[in-house]
């Protein structure tokens, strides 16, 4: 029999915290019952929440801390304030004494990034880490990085995300050498930023057993799934998380008042609503949740600030995957193999930012 | 009564060429009379596809020529190519020269900025051209920059990019001081590159008369309408435009496939095809075609290679509009209002790329 997956939560984490930490946990464990979870926050407010919820409560041990770093922290003054002390950081540091598998935090991102570094150290041959998300496709699910937990970097920073990216979906998808891209202005060679160019040489000529590089994917070949790992830097990779998820939200906008103007499309929305029941829980933006803090020494996942226990409960479902199917020794073993994918990389470069 | 608007168009340019372009030209000019046509390329391409639109046929000249640029030349391979020849060159000169209001092409963007550049140089105070397109958000519409003519940038280019900006949402939307927000990965004071937050101190230091700066916008802000301006510099504007292109598309897909699933959603569709009309007339990507390239003496548009002639005539339409109410003055007296908005910004820095 498989041991239990042990997750601790950053209780007091996100926009709400514990009212929203507690009963997301709670339908993560109805749906796998073979999780023990830590929870660190305020007793007081965490106390209330599990009354709800018995089966959590006898699947759940507390660690209290009435230190909480908050959504407006810089993460120096989080580190400053918090080390040690605060939720988010204690949790985190649950995973590093090996009481824990995986540490999941609706919290500043920053913060936990900064927070995350400092406490967990990073992989060896690995400078930075990355926020990777499972990003839905016409043809599935690619995984996407980086999200925004640094910005900028060089060829070589390029390199190790697609390494890391191509990890976590074979993790995650199942595969043995996932298709990887790099996110670029066009598909022509001499496109994009020199790094990007650089980078794409790299990969072209290391050849890797772990993964198959396709070449460049502009922004729209992201949802046509062109790609199992898309490679951008922060910066740009959080701007198009973004566009995409500003899209999504307003096309469903338009849709809802356009089946709402007349009767005639209310009495259709009737006879459809089963569709549309598909359509809303295929584009429930609350079901890719969760994004993983890849290239540190444990594993981090990250929740939205603003999500609702549903949605807390999917990222707490990425975090049960990645530590069922051991996401860091696969990393570590993607990265050592043959004699070290980045260690063969040539010269390092300086990051641009 | 108005003078007529003289638009150029590059018949060879684009996917198809003329048999896109002309029946293009004709839709507009069914919508404004008060148009003139250069059609410029091959005769023998322009003619048959002319002698279906009798009334387009009255209302147009043509310069022939059998060059032209490729969808796949590089730019400086455009340039060496057809320079003085290429149907995409001589009709730009059409502008130059003051034969024309405007010139719109479905060409290459690589070679139309290049040749743009070359042929009609930049305005005083601007270093390089910037794509900015019409995106449709939740309040309205803003103007998004630059959407890849080049990629990266200091903060004085940021700056320059609000100034044209501002001019062309003022032209477009009909404001006296839009307000005008940079593009970043979070709205706090310290996010992002350096020179975005430079640029954020500058346009706030300069308190310009003709733009209300608003600070960072997410790239969910843009769909949001959180500004009429939106700035960034060409590589993450590509992607944030690209992915959110591909998410409508990707979501259309869902919505068609999800409404042909059952019996039920398709008669529930045939009572509410009103209102799928409308939603497709709302969200048809064709209206949002044509993106102006600013910072030239004189005026390029820029359509999609790949779209149709309802399409094109869109491009066309945002040329004409862009023409008829006088562009290219207001963007000179915008740079040059007090003393010339980008003279008065501090020292020029190297751009990143």
């Amino acid at each position: 029999m498989l041991s239990k997956v042990r997750i601790a939560l950053d209780a007091m984490g996100g926009d709400v915290g514990a009212p929203v930490v507690i009963p997301g946990a709670a339908i993560l464990l109805a749906r796998h019952p073979d999780i023990e979870f830590l929870l660190v926050g305020d007793r007081a407010k965490i106390e209330p929440e599990l009354d709800k919820h018995p089966a959590l409560k006898a699947a759940s041990r507390i660690i209290h801390t009435d230190v909480a770093v908050s959504m407006e922290d810089k993460p120096s003054q989080a580190l400053r304030r918090g080390r040690k002390k605060a939720s988010m950081w204690l949790a985190i540091e649950a995973v590093k004494k090996g009481e824990a598998d995986v540490v999941v935090s609706a919290g500043n991102t920053g913060a936990l990034v900064a927070m995350a570094r400092f406490c967990l150290r990073m992989l060896p041959g690995i400078d930075r880490p990355a926020l990777a998300a499972i990003w839905p496709t016409l043809r599935g699910e690619s995984v996407v990085l980086d999200l925004g937990a640094t910005i900028g970097g060089d060829a070589r920073h390029l390199v190790a995300l697609a390494v890391m990216g191509a990890a976590m979906a074979s993790v995650h998808f199942n595969l043995t050498r996932p298709k990887v891209g790099l996110l670029n202005i066009g598909v022509e060679e001499m496109k994009g930023h020199e790094e990007i160019r650089e980078a794409a040489e790299m990969l072209r000529t290391m050849n890797l057993p772990q993964l198959d590089y396709v070449g460049f994917v502009e922004g729209d070949g992201i949802g046509k799934g062109l790609a199992d790992v898309i490679v951008t830097e922060g910066f740009s990779g959080n701007i198009a998380l973004k566009a995409a998820e500003g899209t999504s939200r307003q096309m469903l906008e338009v849709l809802r008042s356009a089946m709402a103007s007349s009767w005639l499309s209310r009495i259709g929305y009737l006879f459809a609503r089963g569709a549309f029941q598909t359509l809303r829980e295929k584009l429930d933006p609350r079901k890719s949740n969760g994004s993983v803090l890849l290239g540190l020494n444990g594993v981090v996942v990250k929740s939205h600030g603003g999500t609702d226990a549903e949605g807390f409960a999917y990222a707490v479902d990425v975090g049960y995957e990645m530590a069922r199917y051991d996401l860091l020794t696969k990393i570590n073993q993607m990265l050592n193999r043959d004699g070290g994918a980045l260690t063969s990389v040539p010269t390092a470069q300086e990051a641009v930012s």
